[in-house]
């Protein structure tokens, strides 16, 4: 009989064991697990850690990126990032050299198939903790680049993000955990004479990779959304060429550079993570999907090269997740919590200026108006109500621009200025304007207040087209029941990241859990607290569904990472 | 709080909880496990079985398939099957109407789904235990659809599929499970005092179908290769059209109208299961895809329209899985069982006359030859003793059709005609001629035993490209490193569904194993007994590994159902 595979051994897979354990109870149970902090109080990260992250982020201004000098290049660099604050970043980056840089990440391809998945579990656990020891670095690059607010870029751009990004890594373990290594299969069976003589066989299973996997980042969530594509392909084995959006590039060349230095460190070939950065406007990352050697896309961002890559990556075999665009649906049917239900919503609009591919855009009201705890609310009293609490949240500038960051493009800034135009060509109405907020330490940054319109649930011409930023429309239904129905067409048609309903009937809300479940979208119920339909919870919430147009995919299930290996089998008899 | 939903009952729960039990505990283990005895014989399925099973195949012949005259359709019948060993059958199926077949799948889904998995397992477990019972009825069905011998029919068409669809049931239940259905999530936090103030949401997983799923039949292994699709769609909620090939639509109308029999009876809508038959050259299986109810598609044939679905469909949005076709690779090294390994590698060659998507191809021999148990031979020597095993196998006619069966098609028997040119264009020569067996019994049955031609590793041309049916290339190379290079190389451009290896060095083995691992193709290991490497197990072997061009999935491991599925949250907060 021939000796099973020696089993793979490495210093981390002992560090970060207890951890990988909590990890798979908590993916498998679906509750709330986090491991990293996600309060940026000195008390959590220490006195030093936020002047620290200031200053690390302040050395890369202004300077070539030279921790990534050693990818293959020719010493030129790119790089242009403004922040949505004002200041120009001045960083830049080297090019990566395609030929040399996909050659070297095939070459570094076999020792990181070979050694196995738990390892590769430690080393990613570790290059996230690292990464986590950046956190304040990292929330300055990324209020930079996507103009988040400060709280939320370090939130959602750290412990949020490297929580997705456990998450991912634990999904693809317990995945390829569940082929075993090896087994003596025995077929029983008799001899001429009767007795007993099985078959045996041993047979081992191989966790292959596919080969070189591409994650596309996006401008508003560099980090959020590159880490689960770019987690789930490394520990199942697959080099990843990290390709960034080129105006957030600094928050992924840090990640690309940490998980450089450990994978080194623990003896694997830097090349297994690479930052290809272009000039705005390259379309490097069309080229990249071109290349042979890309077998494996992770996409956030606009529907249009989304569709195209659904189609013609595909097309060539390249498996490809997308997170696209949607819109996405509040119903109101009714509320017992009424100031509860408005401060939700409203901050929900106002959360990075309505910049989240998970904020509310569509909001249902019934013609017949809505009952509520402080009595009965016509269409137009409840879309004053809404924009009175938006006003509250957002009416004073120096604390409204802690919940509403920066605008990050010219498009958002013109679909805000648009509400007007929106209204009048729609035969509606501007309930609210959106407001334009003076920073009070960035006098460049337009920050601008989430407004409201309000029209008829027939123009869907216009509402069932996201319209990205601070913008929400007030849809007037015949009745709820009318509204779930829009919900259900509209998101399966136009897609959605998230679907929201206020009422106080188990009836009505039975009928949303149907709607959402035709629909193909997660359903929020009542929220009235703490927590917002635009966020998800890692390890609890999944992200997307891969249900509708908005995303073929979601953070993070079975179907995220059982493709991005393979199992080869050999097998031979033993005695 | 609001109750959990209720769990689905139904009796068919407590008749296959063992079962399910039991297999999934083989699947996770991949250890041996058979639901259904593989022997035709009278001892396992009764004195009366063989020949009631000829009794309901022959009350088939010549008729309208009644039993599915309960499907939507205007009354017109399509059907022209012609035995492989010459009868006409006569058989005429209802066409199915698309338009009201595909909304009445579309109608039947909804109860379907909030079955839950485990009832749809059971209810999918009662139909192959059904289809089971009709095993030697099915028996008859194959063999006068694929041409393949009647023991073979039996088993490949019988336990052996019925094996394949509990699996296939198996590994989407356990998946579906892997999700919980619902979760009191808590978040830790104080509250402004300092005190515990945790955060707790009540989370349901709602597991909901992609939609209408259409299974694409092949001629050679109708049931084999429908099954795991058409069982791993149903069981994750799916209804599913199966379009048969139009000269193998017996097994499967058997197979639908036992499902839908099934269905029926447990409470389910029939439109859950329905035949599509086309005649010959129809193009329905396009005309399907294309339809924008079909939402999953498993196909197996030709690459031609293989490709086009890979391309098109894929395009589309549509989930596809595809086995296509391939060079099925042999390495000769050495061997210390000569007489065992030619008597193996004979009988893969000779069965179903090399008409399986699995039946070795290229044999790669070293132009230095082959050492051993009986001394060494030479390329020459090793091609003449191979021909003379195919020859002790195959040389009585009466023994020999019940291993090589029927040819299925003019192109099988065209390619057994070539050898000579093969020979003659690519500088070779023929070692063993394809002889015309005589059947004993079906006058009109074209029957072939295998050919061998032998030719140089440089004309790629010829045998990098798969010639279907009874053709054996013995590929002469510089060396045993040669011959794995060039498995490696042409299984990663052309694609293999099996290959083998036989060697007595370990170093060598442990090459094939590198180079298996890097074409992406399962390996066989000296197989010199009764276990061959056109075959595959239920539950331990996977058929196809999804790593090469032959076949973009694999019988059964995660991938193949994990996307099947997805998931919808509801979430509200819980006191």
């Amino acid at each position: 009989m021939i000796a099973p595979a020696t089993t793979p051994t490495h210093p981390l897979l002992e560090t970060h064991a207890t951890a990988l354990d909590e990890a798979r109870a908590a993916l498998a149970g679906r509750t709330w697990f986090s491991r990293y902090p996600e309060s940026p109080s000195p008390r959590v990260y220490g006195e030093e850690a936020a002047g620290a992250g200031v200053t690390a982020h302040e050395a890369h201004l202004g300077h070539p990126y030279a921790a990534l000098d050693d990818q293959p290049g020719d010493g030129s660099h790119v790089g242009g990032e403004v922040s949505p604050y004002g200041p120009r970043l001045g960083v830049t980056y080297p090019v990566l050299d395609l030929d040399r840089g996909l050659a070297a990440a095939r070459a570094a391809l076999p020792a990181w198939r070979d050694a196995g998945p738990q390892v590769r579990a430690a080393v990613c656990l570790e290059i996230i903790d690292r990464i986590n020891a950046r956190s304040f670095e990292m929330a300055n690059a990324v209020m930079h680049t996507s103009g988040q607010p400060f709280v939320m870029s370090f939130q959602a751009g750290g412990p949020h993000a490297q929580d997705r990004a456990v998450e991912a890594v634990v999904a693809g373990l317990v995945e390829q955990e569940r082929v075993p290594t090896s087994v003596v299969w025995e077929k029983p069976g008799r001899d001429r004479q009767g007795n007993p003589a099985p078959t045996r066989m041993q047979k081992d299973y191989r966790l292959v990779p596919r080969g070189v996997a591409l994650v596309i980042g996006c401008n508003t969530f560099p980090t959020w959304n590159a880490y689960p594509g770019l987690f789930a392909s490394l520990v199942t084995g697959n080099p990843v060429v990290v390709k960034p959006h080129p105006r957030a590039v600094l928050p992924l060349a840090v990640t690309v550079e940490v998980a450089r230095e450990v994978l080194a460190e623990a003896g694997f070939d830097r090349a297994l993570v690479q930052l290809a950065p272009e000039a705005d406007g390259e379309g490097l990352a069309r080229t990249l999907v071109e290349r042979p050697e890309i077998v494996v896309v992770d996409y956030t961002g606009g529907p249009g090269f989304g569709s195209w890559l659904e189609e013609n990556a595909a097309a060539n075999g390249i498996l490809v997740y997308t997170e696209k665009a949607g819109v996405n649906t509040v119903v109101v049917d009714s509320t017992d919590d009424l100031r509860g239900a408005l401060g939700n919503l409203a901050f929900s609009l106002t959360l990075y200026s309505g910049q989240m591919c998970t904020a509310p855009q569509n909001i249902y009201v019934p013609e017949g108006g809505v009952d509520t705890d402080e009595g009965h609310l016509g269409f137009d009293e409840f879309g004053e109500r809404l924009a009175a609490a938006i006003g509250r949240l957002t009416g004073d500038d120096a604390k409204a621009v802690e919940l509403l960051g920066a605008t990050v493009n010219d498009q958002v800034r013109s679909n805000a200025d648009s509400l007007g135009r929106i209204a009048d060509e729609a035969g509606g109405r501007v309930v609210l304007e959106s407001r334009r907020v003076t920073h009070p330490t960035f006098a460049d940054a337009v920050v601008r207040a989430p407004g409201l319109v309000a029209l008829d649930v027939s123009r869907e011409d216009v509402y069932t087209q996201e319209c990205f930023g601070p913008v929400g429309f007030l849809v007037r239904t015949a009745s709820t029941e009318q509204s779930l129905a829009q919900l259900a067409d509209t998101v399966r048609e136009h897609g959605a990241m998230t679907a929201a309903v206020y009422s106080t009937d188990e009836r009505v809300l039975d009928a949303a859990r149907d709607a959402a479940a035709d629909a193909g979208v997660a359903l929020s119920e009542n929220l009235t607290g703490q927590v917002f339909v635009n966020q998800t919870a890692a390890f609890s919430d999944l992200h997307g569904t891969g249900a509708n147009p908005a995303a073929n995919a979601a953070y993070t299930d079975a179907a995220f990472v059982a493709n991005r290996f393979r199992v080869i089998t050999s097998r031979r008899h033993v005695a």
